[in-house]
């Protein structure tokens, strides 16, 4: 990829655009689904920080590194719910990957698009493993801007074709059902989510409001479900009745980060708690009857970032979308730094211009 | 700066180059070293975090964040000793602007060469508060890529135009005098840093050398002297005989960090230190006598980094040495990220691509 040790590979929104387009969005969330299933089953090979949040009145900036020893990765992402007022997105995002035995970074991408595929591709990880078998209808309660990533990731992945959708800002819903239009989804808009729950097998809850929320009350969650809590994903930001959680097999991503981001914010800290890549790997047992109810209570975790990152990477040099970033100093001889600029210069210029 | 919600201005190496010619190398150092006196001065309007480091056995990469509550800002940056038998800085970086209240990028830049000015503009605001009055000779040991920043920005802000210079690798001592040659400096290069130290009232510490090194030893260092100490920048790496730390008086950075990697590592937790801040605000005395020995124990922050990102920010729309960067995802409707993506092929191709 770096011919040039000053060049690191930049894809712009623009080309994360025609990479989606170009793969197709049902193959990139399967393929992107494969890698975080591998960085998953591998989960203890990796450094795992806690995220760096930097927290204000309108939001909070935080900086997500993990490495998994060979390759180095970090996210920076923002959260300000009240950026729509003036036309931005409440998330924005971008990453770095770098080469751990030089620290020279190797990818510099967009991850707003790519944040959002990959939330979705986890989603439908978590329920390849979680959600009743052959489960062909999900509820899809709030239909914001991750909503059609949700539905597709699931259609690709477990083969969901039935959707019930329900927001409380009904031109949503009705965005969301002509995005995914002739997409091969059978979509019902509901009038409550009382009503987007019947007869789901699985319950998607991917709300925005930061309030402590009751987008699924008890009542709601019959036998045999799968709900995945994506919504609810910093302190006092939650979705779920805590009655739902103590009647539910949870499953998270990092415990440490969930305790605190997570539905289970809620409840005793010693309640039991299952970490995914554990299922994955096989060291531990994920749905194990049909009467369970099964919660991923996902926040998104900084190796899933670099899941994303790594399936970039690999489609690069194929397809060529990334242009050359002149990003890292590289002086014709090491030490010699200042000699670089001097020699970026006419000789007389810089004498001038240090003032000699 | 943003006319468009997606863009992001970067200053790529060669901008950066075009920048510090254009502006002349004494001047940026000057002026940058006004920035940093600037944000001293409010040095505690700042969110200060710890740095966050990934090592590893060949080095380290670290994210250094920080906010003064409207602006937030980070630096990457990697150190890597064995990088230079590949042809690579053994120091690489770049740094990130934004605004808090939306959390959105607002500048991308290199900052190899920045860090490097930012070290050497830091070094001389120290000097300004702490060295004798009216020094103008300055022993540099160690003729590394710090060096011909280091001496020019004790020239531009204290007036300093005697160098004396030595590093075991003469070769690096050469390059150094032939890089400053025409500056207006008096240059001597001495066979060794007992040499050097002579009749030095500056003494600056720059070597690379990962250990618990003794660069200078106690007999070298007479009253009256300011010593700049650079190069003992993280755990295990050190440059003075402790015994000068016992004589001297101690000026730091910030308090937690420079406990960890600084001179002071090797010196009893308890020992009294003052952060340089104090001094510039006027709430601590700098040097008070000309017998007194003076030490900034300096291993970077990241408010110096900051400041450093500011006063690049402020250059752009004067100089508009910059590129645009595609790097945020502005979809007509906020909440439309996945529409997006559809509007941005033709509706036929996206039928097929997403499998329907």
């Amino acid at each position: 990829m770096q011919q040039k040790l000053n060049i690191v590979p930049f894809v712009s929104v623009q080309n994360m655009m025609k990479l989606v387009l170009a793969t197709g969005v049902e193959r990139f969330l399967t393929d992107l689904a494969g890698y975080i299933e591998e960085d998953f089953r591998r989960w203890e090979m990796f450094n795992k920080a806690p995220r760096v949040a930097s927290h204000s009145a309108d939001g909070v900036i935080e900086l997500m590194p993990t490495s998994d020893g060979e390759t180095y990765g970090f996210k920076y992402v923002n959260g300000h719910p009240k950026n729509t007022r003036s036309g931005r997105q409440t998330v924005t995002a971008f990453g770095v990957l770098a080469d751990v035995g030089n620290g020279y970074p190797i990818l510099l991408t967009e991850m707003t698009i790519l944040t959002a595929l990959r939330t979705a591709a986890m989603s439908a990880v978590a329920a390849k493993y979680l959600a009743p078998k052959g489960a062909r209808t999900m509820a899809m309660i709030g239909n914001g801007a991750q909503s059609e990533f949700q539905a597709i990731a699931f259609k690709a992945i477990l083969g969901v074709d039935r959707l019930r959708l329900y927001d409380i800002d009904s031109s949503a819903t009705r965005r969301c059902v002509n995005n995914v239009a002739g997409m091969g989804f059978d979509v019902t808009a509901c009038a409550s989510s009382q009503e987007a729950v019947e007869g789901a097998e699985i319950v998607t809850t991917v709300t925005a409001d930061k309030q402590y929320a009751k987008i699924l009350t008890d009542n709601m969650v019959g036998p045999g479900i799968h709900i995945n809590a994506i919504g609810g994903d910093c302190p006092g930001k939650t979705e779920l009745h805590r009655d739902i959680l103590l009647r539910s097999d949870i499953f998270v991503e990092y415990k440490p980060q969930t305790r605190i981001e997570g539905e289970i914010q809620q409840i005793d800290p010693d309640h039991p708690v299952i970490e995914l890549w554990q299922v994955i790997a096989g060291k531990a047992p994920g749905r194990t009857d049909e009467r369970q109810i099964t919660l991923f209570d996902s926040v998104g975790f900084a190796i899933e970032d670099f899941s994303a990152l790594r399936y970039v990477r690999d489609q690069l040099r194929e397809t060529g979308l990334y242009e050359e970033l002149d990003l890292l100093a590289d002086p014709d001889e090491p030490r010699d730094l200042f000699g670089m600029i001097l020699r970026a210069a006419k000789p007389a210029a810089v004498m001038q211009q240090t003032g000699a």
